[in-house]
């Protein structure tokens, strides 16, 4: 509290991300996840290779090479893309471009129960009601409880975090056009761990109201770099633009926009890293599961897994932190008694799976 | 205009940025307040030896590497540093932070009538009311004006752009001690080239109101890489962090974080940028000055100056773009009649002197 902050400064409950260790701690990380690869190897060549001396000048405002390079591999025109300073900053703001503001009249945006944590941190920011909608029988979504949901938008992350459960892009057509009042957001950020792999970028032609945000954190490899974009239609796009140009006219710096544009392009490179983390999360899976967790199939690059009977989830995260593995726990009614594992490499996947197995044996044996 | 943009998006107008040359177009670039000279040599040894494969995960979310340069630079503490994706987003926050939202008893923030002309867009954008307080003869600000006027919050750029003009810390102190309810804002973005150098941090033991801003796009010639950051209070640092983790939890990527921090280490390259572009300064004013032209003088890295009579500022700025040098004119009344010409390399300055000694002689023969 402080008399010098605004009433809502003072009200509002920031965003908790997950735990960074401290500098120099050696642990296993599977708490953000991160993917377990480095990013393309053309990062490196730019990096070794730039012309240091222009940091000097401003970068281009809209990233312009970025939103070519996402157009191109996406099948849509550079100004239907919209890049930011990371996903969480475009997700940001679609919250301020595109839903109402709270008066007597303002109907509320709707977002999953659990889902990710900061949708309704930005609502309340930005001053915007949120309608939480109860996931069914094991974290599942029902695309019919945003269909008949009076709402001024919709938001949604697909696969779910952190359920990483996904719903099919027919059931996303149905949301669009049950809804075509309101702007749909749809976060992509894990998607490219879909298996077969689902975009709803292939509905944008059909859904005037779609957004659908995306994120180099995880995908490519560039958590530490800040690159996110939206790709919706011009329309919409040149909303996102007035609401950028309102707040902070540079928001992606010169080696950002040069690697994540290459990493973009490099889609053979991201190919192999995607499909090597979709077979270590088989692997994670059916080792789980022989151990006695349950979990839903995984579209993500993580694991929602259910410890079996007699573990309790946050001694497991617990004890696992003291091993030096990290995973996350919420401590959330409703999802408290799970943890969500991110798929790292195979072999940190194999350490995890061991450490595991010894804290189930020991649970049984005391 | 946009049925799914919402009533804000569909009613503000967005600041427009100077000018950016088209990729290849070469030209003298003295438009937008960028250094002329290449940052710190660290900024180099960093790309060149980084751990690239790092870039997979997320940066310290605070910029904290950041935070201990320039609080062991400024003789603060890091608690009272806060970072963040250029001073325009370090702005932003303060305004969604520090002043309160339109309602009928809300006052307004107090700002200079001419002065970067973000801060009107920040206030509207975040429902904060604005009020212009008029500068006096030769755009002098008057710092009584702000200690007699209701308000919620101060905002004023020292040295003042597009004026160049800076007010004294003394003056600075008695705005500070006669608003003790309201936040005072003073943006440092160019406060390094003032000289004999001075700065509001000085003030910060004595005034708990006090926020300073700053960047490092102009004084340590890191305009692409997106860095600024504030110096005040551990409390109303505070505030900025509850801001920012409502709004994107990491926005300072690990490079820029890494050189930006190089670049505030290295005191002595910076000073040797500053004083050469000091020497360049006091050249271009002597040297339009006995061409006839008028300006205050100067603490910033640009000068502010009215052509001799029978030269129209406009169309000096069109002759000089097709010329291939750019600078920036603002159609603003009131200062319509004068150029914003940043201070460049000296090569670039003999080069824009003598592009203007040619102008103005084509129109006395004219």
């Amino acid at each position: 509290m402080s008399e010098f902050w605004n009433k809502k400064i003072n009200e509002i409950e920031p965003y908790v991300a997950g735990e960074q260790p401290k500098k120099g701690e050696k642990v296993i990380k599977l708490n953000t996840n991160e993917n377990p690869f480095p990013p393309t190897p053309m990062a490196r060549v730019i990096l070794r290779t730039c012309d240091v001396a222009e940091l000097r000048l401003y970068p281009n405002a809209n990233s312009q090479d970025l939103l070519e390079a996402v157009a191109e591999k996406e099948g849509v025109k550079p100004t239907q893309v919209f890049a930011g300073n990371g996903s969480d900053e475009v997700l940001a703001l679609c919250f301020q471009t595109f839903f109402e503001k709270e008066h007597d009249t303002a109907l509320p945006v709707l977002v999953p129960e659990f889902s990710y944590s900061f949708y309704p941190v930005f609502a309340k920011f930005y001053d915007i009601r949120t309608l939480k909608i109860p996931l069914k029988e094991d974290l599942k979504l029902d695309p019919e409880d945003y269909v008949n949901t009076p709402n001024c938008g919709i938001v949604i992350a697909n696969p779910n975090a952190p359920t990483s459960r996904s719903i099919s892009i027919e059931d996303i057509k149905r949301i669009c056009q049950g809804n075509a009042d309101s702007v749909v957001l749809i976060d992509e950020a894990y998607a490219a761990f879909s298996d077969p792999y689902e975009t709803a970028v292939s509905l944008l032609s059909e859904c005037p109201n779609l957004v659908v945000v995306r994120t180099c954190s995880k995908s490519h490899s560039l958590a530490g770099l800040r690159v996110g974009y939206a790709i919706a239609s011009e329309e919409l796009i040149e909303g996102l633009y007035r609401a950028k140009d309102s707040f902070n006219s540079y928001p992606v710096d010169r080696l950002a926009q040069m690697i994540a544009a290459a990493a973009i392009k490099d889609a053979a490179y991201n190919k192999k890293c995607i499909d090597q983390i979709i077979a270590t999360r088989k692997y994670t899976e059916d080792e789980l599961k022989k151990i006695g967790f349950s979990m839903p199939k995984s579209s993500a690059n993580f694991v929602f897994a259910k410890p079996p009977a007699g573990i309790d989830a946050e001694t497991l995260y617990k004890n696992l932190r003291s091993k030096g593995i990290l995973v996350r726990y919420f401590k959330t009614a409703g999802i408290n008694d799970r943890l969500r594992i991110t798929i790292g490499s195979q072999e940190d996947m194999e350490k995890f799976i061991a450490a595991v197995k010894e804290e189930v044996s020991n649970a049984k044996d005391s």
